[in-house]
């Protein structure tokens, strides 16, 4: 399949039907758009005091979107044109953006409009209501919306349907295709490797030297640096803007405007930057989404979490954490914060950041913990939409499961089960998008390392088009137009397999620990 | 009239009629915060690659409620209820409010959809244009836009009809009721006595040395100020925000979201804080509307904008801009800016911020001469609209007013026909709403100094609750229970005048100028 630009391709029997569906995606899109932008203002800009009123206006937009979807003539259409798709009467992408419609038709048309509408009230409250839990460390507080929250998504798992296991029906959401089952063929596996890695690492003697980087390092400077990075990887700030919210995030409105957000902190010199990275590297995805597929519903579109997480982790990580890019940016520290970084060369701070050792917080965590934070999360959401746990259980489980996985318990439920957003917001299932996206970026990280053999070499000296142009053109560019494993098999060459990952964190780790 | 809190009173056989009106005008304030919020986010955050995705979004906004408002269901519910309220059914507040859906009912049913969402689109795209050519001072590059947006506008007044004047059609718009003949028997008067006044000063020997504010005064400490000011008048942060904008201006998306904005000059220390107290003004009329109206659609709304600039107006110049509030204020300056205002008494910063003569920029204008500059847009924009004049006229026009009314004139387009904004947003008609503001506003005032009769001394020590306590129970209260009339002459005790506002200047400028 390619992508370049074809005639219309519609036979003039199915005119009528394409345009009900095209006329109706196009609304959608801008409720999209205008409840992107809300869902944006809320976390970054809104006063306190508006909450209330704009998550009832969540829930009506939600509402609109419910009734356009659910419009008896849009069905008939997008019957007839799947029919007309199956005997060729229908273009190439024509027919994709049909068949992708069919299955978001499919999901929501068994959700009573009130319930939809409901659910979308209730998330946009959870935000707030988790920031001001997490910063008074009180589950409590958040607990009986979380409650809701979780009794809404097994009701939805029920309308949505599954074959197997009710946790499949929401992973779908974020995956196409993903089930339980694929997961627990890879999960295990990769888990043993990180586990043997992890052994290496403990039991080398030479470890970074985590003092090395004490010290106040403002926000101001912090900032700049963000901005210069994320700017210089490709993220074009003509079409996007970074700001400050409690958890970062991206949001697409289109790709002429694809915001970003980060966070500061005063003791933490590299926080802001990785935060920016990996939110820089899901905008830059947004941002390249191809406008020529834009007349195709559903097409100018991420094709699932896990491909957005493979962006964002390959930036961060791949690109952000290796040794050539630390070449190019020390100086930019060591302008910013003489006292500390002027005393450092690139190689300690790639080991620095770098270093691997059990931690906290998800988000702060390095490449090779990173994972079993993920299967944490994975393991409850799994059992609380199966409901085999109650929400009561989740703090005392994340504690016994920190400890399993990695030998260390949370003294607080800020750094425990309240330190990520996305429960609050209804985002059950989409967690292993992360470990997903790992995968798919070490794939990804392979194929490029053919194609730019002397990547390093280019980082260090600033010439730092290689990455975003090679994903542009293997993964951007396609839009929806194939499924997540498709996409990245045609893109690495390769079938879907945990073994680049474990290899390129083995690479890794032997050149910080040198063993 | 009271607003206390009142039994619902919808008879029975109306309730239908009722339900339909509500639900409707319900999803038109989720349409009108969202378009507000888009509409904010365009002047305030929106990266500019954004702008032409952005302003169809904001076409479909307006035809989403286009459609909304033309469902002959709904026209034929307010019909009915318009019936009931004249037999008694309705209660006292459904009544005005059914009235006023009913007039804007008959004012939007003559637009085709098409149109009306054009105009929407069109003026969506105006900011941008605008604040690009007058950055680059090149009229030619806004004018095909402008020619555009007068030749809807000229077209809406066709669809919304009038009876004397084309331009009343867009008076009625801003301040319902005002029409040409009203305004030609306000303004000349008061231009006759405004040129007295000004000779006066002119004649004064004692005049306010401007060269006493050079310097350069950083934006931080501009917007510290600024920020507390607004603060400590009212305008509350719980339920708001201030931003930066090329042409300050304020959005209501709900009593409990309203955002202003302002912006700074290096040189200038005044215009900031002016600026923000200004839209804290019309922003605190915007929180304090009554959340108990909120059921009546239509009531808990601003009545017309010339009451809401009596408002911003009031605390810009009448609080702003005396003596009482620099003796607050001073030593905030003091301390921002040692070097400059360390020299100052609030004697002399009052006379400075009071001096008055002849300049370019209105929203720079002393209070004396600011009303020439509306009397000039409201002559340009009369003959515009009646097709007397062409968008190609505007520029030497502008030159040759200026100097008839005020002796001088604009070097560049950027300093005369470009300096405003509201022309490229498509709003005609309402510039005398400013003048109107003043004049109410100074009846306003009059009533207040008798209610705080130690208004200056209250100001000076601090106590500052008075006048917004003052404006709440005397305007904000009522929303659009009242038309702006009898509002105003319920609130001052006396009849629409301009001898109050002759009278305030002449106080003040005596003061000032000690004549």
């Amino acid at each position: 399949m390619t992508v370049e630009k074809k005639e219309f391709a519609v036979d003039a029997a199915y005119e009528t039907h394409w345009t009900k569906l095209t006329q109706t995606a196009t609304k959608l899109q801008y409720y999209s758009m205008i409840g992107s932008l809300s869902g944006w203002d809320m976390q970054t800009m809104m006063p306190d005091g508006a909450f209330e009123k704009r998550a009832e206006a969540a829930g009506f937009l939600a509402g609109e979107t419910h009734r356009l979807m659910t419009d008896p003539r849009l069905e008939e259409a997008v019957e007839a044109l799947m029919e007309g798709a199956e005997a060729g009467h229908l273009g190439e992408r024509e027919a994709r953006s049909v068949a992708l419609f069919d299955r978001n038709l499919k999901k929501i048309k068994n959700i009573p409009e009130e319930r939809y509408r409901a659910y979308f009230t209730l998330t946009a409250r959870g935000e707030s209501v988790w920031r001001r839990a997490r910063e008074a460390n009180d589950f409590s507080s958040f607990a009986p919306l979380l409650e809701e929250i979780v009794a809404m998504s097994r009701e939805f798992i029920d309308y949505l349907g599954y074959e197997e296991h009710p946790y499949d029906a929401l992973l779908d959401d974020y995956e196409p295709g993903l089930t339980v089952k694929r997961i627990d063929q890879l999960f295990p596996a990769l888990r043993e490797g990180l586990i043997q890695l992890m052994k290496k690492i403990e039991a080398s003697p030479h470890k970074p030297d985590l003092n090395r980087v004490r010290g106040t390092f403002p926000e101001a400077q912090q900032k700049k640096i963000s901005r210069t990075v994320s700017e210089r990887l490709g993220f074009d700030y003509h079409k996007g803007r970074l700001d400050k919210s409690a958890h970062p995030f991206t949001v697409g409105l289109h790709p002429t405007d694809v915001r970003i957000t980060t966070r500061y902190f005063a003791t933490d010199p590299f926080s802001s930057l990785y935060s920016t990275v990996h939110e820089a590297g899901h905008g830059m995805y947004e941002q390249n989404l191809p406008l020529e597929l834009e007349p195709y519903p559903g097409l100018m579109a991420p094709v699932s979490m896990g491909v957005h997480e493979s962006q964002s982790r390959f930036f961060e990580n791949v690109i952000g954490r290796s040794y050539g890019f630390w070449q190019y940016v020390l100086p930019l520290y060591q302008e910013a914060f003489p006292d500390v970084f002027g005393k450092l060369d690139a190689e300690e701070v790639f080991r620095l950041v770098n270093a691997s050792r059990p931690s906290l917080i998800r988000v702060e965590a390095d490449e090779v913990t990173y994972n079993l934070h993920i299967m944490l999360r994975y393991e409850l959401e799994k059992s609380l939409m199966s409901g085999e746990i109650k929400v009561r259980d989740l703090p005392e489980l994340w504690r016994e499961k920190m400890d399993a996985y990695l030998g260390i318990r949370p003294k607080t439920d800020a750094e425990g089960v309240l330190q990520d957003v996305h429960w609050s917001s209804g985002l059950f299932g989409y967690f292993p998008s992360y470990t997903l996206g790992n995968i798919y970026a070490s794939q990804l990280y392979a194929a490029l390392r053919k194609d730019i053999p002397d990547l390093e070499e280019r980082l260090s000296s600033g010439d730092w088009e290689g990455p975003l142009h090679w994903m542009k053109s293997h993964i951007h560019r396609y839009g929806s137009l194939l499924d997540p494993l498709p996409l990245i098999e045609r893109a690495s060459g390769a079938p879907l397999s945990i073994e680049p990952l474990l290899n390129y964190l083995e690479e890794k780790m032997a050149r910080v620990y040198r063993f």
